[in-house]
């Protein structure tokens, strides 16, 4: 049975223009209801941060028995997060209607009472994300396991009291008091920055331009997020003047270095909490008299403090006290400053959601002032236009804070989808409500994941899911893993990878590489996602088809910068049509008109014959790609058969595809 | 009160010859007995593995009242421990006359049944300790702690997941799993051969002349008592042929090798047990037709089988499986017999109560066919020459079998007298016991040790001792320590320190130091004995003294093979005199006449005067080492003043003291 009432946030007749708005625009939005229902009216209901407004819709026209109202409104100057609902004034009662209950956008329900409202991002129209940015692909490099670029292997400045692995390759492990979970010693492989030295021609080969190095900061972790010293390259990974080598030459070939930023929290062993630093002064944890005492919060000094998720050895800084934010930020050698001078291209900003949006916004204006091309990328978990944290809504993609998140969102729902949990639609849906929240200059900055040091590494991920098709598929025997390896036909394991990194490289937003995933790295939760490089040992099949399809993307700005059109065909085929279209991208730029198809089936059962509709594009042939062959368009549709676990890619004829 | 019976096993009046004494050799027993009781008569019960003898003994004569009994028997051809006691026959019963409770010998107690019988060591006259060893100071090395002689501290061939500390000082520690208490992964510093060549100048200028080294063979842990491979060297400690340059080059400044061999179990990881090895044969827990498979003891088959201790890591070996006796004994090629010819001096035995008397014999016999002059070690924790294990008596020092044990009992007797748990008499008594019971000649080549790789270090020892009087003394307040740094005197510790190896360097037996001893290292039980040698901040003034006392001993042999007396005074005395008379020491080698007496004040409070009574030897000047002044004998005594922790040298003018 179909609704009286129908509006779909996602569909231009009813909503215009299409999601995220710049402020200081209007929006026109319309209502469809059935002629037959009599109804005295409908008011179109907006909420701000402070207050409601109630739009009074006026009927428009009347198109087959159906009413259509409209309501045009000015978006607030103060770039913000508006919410909306409809209330439908009936002869005996209110009835509204609102988003659906999954917050995604699209089309929604009626409600009886408390309805679920849609939101509309409104962002600064002079904001933008560094156009260079458009053109990344991130490779993050978790320093002490990517390469040791020392002399035989010798490793600098080894920490007290801490192991190293014998073997390059051993299994990583972490070393802990079985009674409280800490850890007792820190473990190191020994990678260091002269590493990443000796391997920027390996990255420049596999077409990376960007990348971000997980903490460098002198710490006693391996890790670094527990910071000692904001102005000190740790000391096993290099010191100023390799770390300066490593920026040189890396822009020398055209590559920009990310930091990763911490400032929710210091380490415990750190100058500022618990050491006498070289300028004599003391740490908070030591006097009550130390210069950085009330960076932190002291419940009972000095052993009871506030601590990062109770992590003793981690206590959390007031990031809005004036002499940490001058020590961070807005000195003219603060911390931001500093790096920044060195050459770095931006920061990586750690739980994005545990700092105060105007601590964001000060690294910002910060990070401009020294270079208006910069990059702040946030690691935020959720659709970042909304997440509502510490029970405050958090603004991070209206202007002034980041350019780009961690979509993590993208990893989530894709593994969901090829792991069945999820079918086309729904995969569909969550990418469309991104695509509809968020400014489109974020949405195209997005940094697309789908492995980094904090999730398992997406080999074994995708392996997981191969193993439960092996048990549940009866047709799927133990034969067929022995069939595979001595027919060296592909494993799904590695079929998947190719489906989920092909959508990752042509998808709107930036791919990100975690160190290793590209040859295939194995390992589950921490440490294991946090193995070495296999130097010498790579999956050299993973690796070709990655520096095939990060050459693809690179070639061709349709995958950057090109028009994105969600689609999907029943549960198993979801796909998207990139397009640039009268000579302009989404940015507006001057490009060749082209266009590329992406088509994926999940399923490893069946096979589809299926229809795409191509009638807004004017193609007559396009390249199968894989299958290296011309595939005609009649009728403007191109039929297109997928075999189990097929992912194809058409592309027109003017594309590079090698 | 008197006991109205009289006997003393120590007392020449009573037995002769004193202690152990040869097969084939006569041994006179006396007793006194007071007149007025009117016994019926005495008889001497001996008691050896096999028989009971009763000796019926006859009135010698009666001196003041005393009536003396006599008997005298031969003892038995075959090596053997003879026990006895005497039954003393009144008019209406039977009493005892038998060793004290203690089983310590000397003066004995009366019994009314079951006496403690007193002990005879009866060993093979022909046997002999090797005449180089009288001379030997030991050094013990744990490989891998010592020191790393590769360049640039590399660690060659590391083990596949193991860990390698970051830091030469970092304090040890185990990685194990908290439930089972295995060790998860190994940890290593990196100490090997060429470490150990590279310091043998160091050793030589310290005075050692024979290294004894922990397991150097190839095998999985740090300790490598879990052997993988008898016939070669440890890859990460050396190969063959560093091994072979150590030997030579330490034969070349006069210094002997003794290695560590570990017979009564296998690795689990080794190529006998769980491995192909490199001739195609296979372990016996991976087939029942390995070469190797009646070595070890199934109880099912593969999981099930003996082990050490209960440590799976460890099956045990049937010793006299032939296979097993051919492979490690008998064989030209044999384990013992390729080691002996890479020019090594003899073995340590690991767990020697634990081997079969037969197995040790066989192995003795095998190094005297390669080198006359080899060395055999027991590792034994008591008086090795009644110990019972596994419900057996064990014949370690009747001949055949051990030339040397680990002198356990003297560290502990003289950390427990420095510890005020027992005595001077007690301190007297108990080396007076393995005095009497040990052939003379193992006395003499006793190793005695004060500290090992399975003890606590010394020097932790003694200051745990220290803390204990600094918390107990009311005159010792905390004062006390700042008092002793400020003006830089000597701490308890370092007095202790003093006292014990002034024992340990003048005491018959060998010396034995454990690495790293003689510059202080701490470390109290498992793994923190086991700490590294600190090169570059060693203890001096500990080392100094190490020289200096080791030198006493190399130039005067009177410490090495003089006559032994032990004497105490009050609870607080202990001391001995060493001499040299009638150009004979105990060997009846010919050494010029000489004298030196030690006297030990355990006090920390008291101030002792004492007399010391050297009427048996001929001197009427000594001199007093440490203050260097000459002292007058007069009336054949000597008074010596001990203030509290102070130990005196006193030796005859004809001796060398620098």
């Amino acid at each position: 049975m179909m609704d009286f009432v129908f509006f779909d946030s996602q569909d231009l007749f009813y909503k215009q223009p299409f999601g995220a708005v710049y402020n200081d625009g209007s929006i026109t939005i319309k209502i469809q209801i059935d002629s037959e229902k009599n109804i005295d009216g409908v008011n179109l209901v907006v909420i701000n941060d402070k207050s409601t407004f109630k739009h009074n819709m006026y009927l428009e026209n009347t198109i087959n028995n159906k009413d259509i109202y409209i309501s045009n409104f000015n978006t607030p100057y103060e770039p913000t997060i508006l919410f909306y609902y409809f209330e439908i004034i009936t002869f005996n009662n209110v009835l509204y209607y609102g988003n659906n209950k999954s917050s995604l956008g699209g089309i929604g329900e009626i409600y009886e009472s408390n309805p679920v409202p849609y939101q509309i991002t409104v962002y600064d129209k002079i904001s933008k994300t560094p156009s260079w940015f458009k053109n990344a692909v991130i490779y993050q490099i978790f320093v002490d396991r990517f390469f040791n670029g020392n002399e035989n292997g010798i490793i600098s400045n080894p920490k007290k009291n801490s192991f190293i692995y014998a073997n390059w390759n051993d299994k990583p492990m972490y070393i802990k008091n079985h009674h409280t979970g800490e850890i007792i010693r820190w473990d190191f492989y020994g990678g260091n920055l002269k590493g990443i030295i000796k391997k920027l021609d390996y990255l420049k080969e596999l077409g990376i331009n960007t990348l971000y190095l997980n903490p460098v900061f002198e710490a006693v972790s391996n890790h670094k997020y527990d910071t000692g010293d904001y102005k000190k390259i740790d000391s096993m990974l290099g010191d100023y003047i390799i770390f300066k080598e490593l920026v040189e030459k890396a822009r020398k070939i055209g590559m920009y270095i990310i930091l990763d930023g911490v400032f929710s929290h210091t380490g415990s062993d750190s100058i500022y909490f618990n050491q006498y630093n070289s300028y004599d002064k003391v740490g908070a944890y030591q006097s009550k008299y130390s210069p950085y005492y009330n960076w932190y919060n002291f419940k009972k000094h000095p052993h009871e403090y506030d601590c990062w998720w109770g992590v003793k050895s981690l206590p959390c800084v007031n990031e809005m006290e004036s002499s940490y934010l001058d020590y961070i930020v807005r000195n003219d050698d603060s911390v931001i400053n500093y790096w920044m001078d060195s050459g770095i291209k931006g920061w990586r900003l750690d739980v994005a959601d545990e700092l105060p949006d105007k601590f964001i916004e000060e690294i910002k204006k910060t990070c401009l002032n020294k270079d208006n091309e910069s990059i702040l990328l946030g690691e935020v978990w959720e659709d970042a236009s909304n997440k509502i944290s510490y029970g405050k809504r958090r603004k991070y993609l209206l202007g002034s804070e980041l350019d780009s998140v961690t979509n993590y969102p993208f990893r989530e729902n894709l593994l969901k989808f090829f792991d069945y949990k999820i079918c086309a639609v729904s995969l569909h849906k969550v990418f469309m409500s991104l695509y509809e929240n968020y400014p489109i200059h974020n949405f195209y900055a997005n940094t697309n994941v789908l492995g980094t040091h904090d999730v398992e590494r997406l080999f074994s991920t995708l392996k997981m899911i191969e193993d439960k098709h092996l048990t549940q598929n009866t047709y799927v025997d133990k034969r067929y893993e022995n069939h595979l390896q001595e027919n060296k036909i592909e494993s799904i394991t590695i079929k998947l990878l190719k489906l989920i990194t092909l959508i990752q490289f042509t998808f709107p937003g930036i791919p990100l590489i975690y160190y290793g995933d590209e040859v295939g790295i194995e390992g589950l939760k921490d440490p294991y996602n946090r193995a070495t490089y296999p130097w010498g040992s790579e999956n050299k099949e993973i690796l070709n088809w990655y520096k095939k399809i990060i050459k693809f993307r690179n070639k061709n700005s349709v995958f950057r910068t090109g028009a994105w059109k969600s689609i999907y065909f029943g549960e198993d085929i979801y796909g998207y049509i990139r397009s640039i279209k009268n000579s302009r991208d989404i940015y507006n730029d001057v490009q060749q008109n082209s266009l590329a198809l992406v088509l994926i089936n999940r399923s490893i059962t069946e096979t589809w014959n299926i229809s795409v509709d191509l009638n807004d594009y004017e193609y007559s042939l396009l390249t199968d790609i894989f299958n290296d062959i011309s595939v005609e368009i009649k009728n403007e549709k191109l039929d297109v058969v997928l075999n189990p676990l097929e992912g194809k890619l058409f592309m027109s004829n003017n594309l590079k595809n090698n």
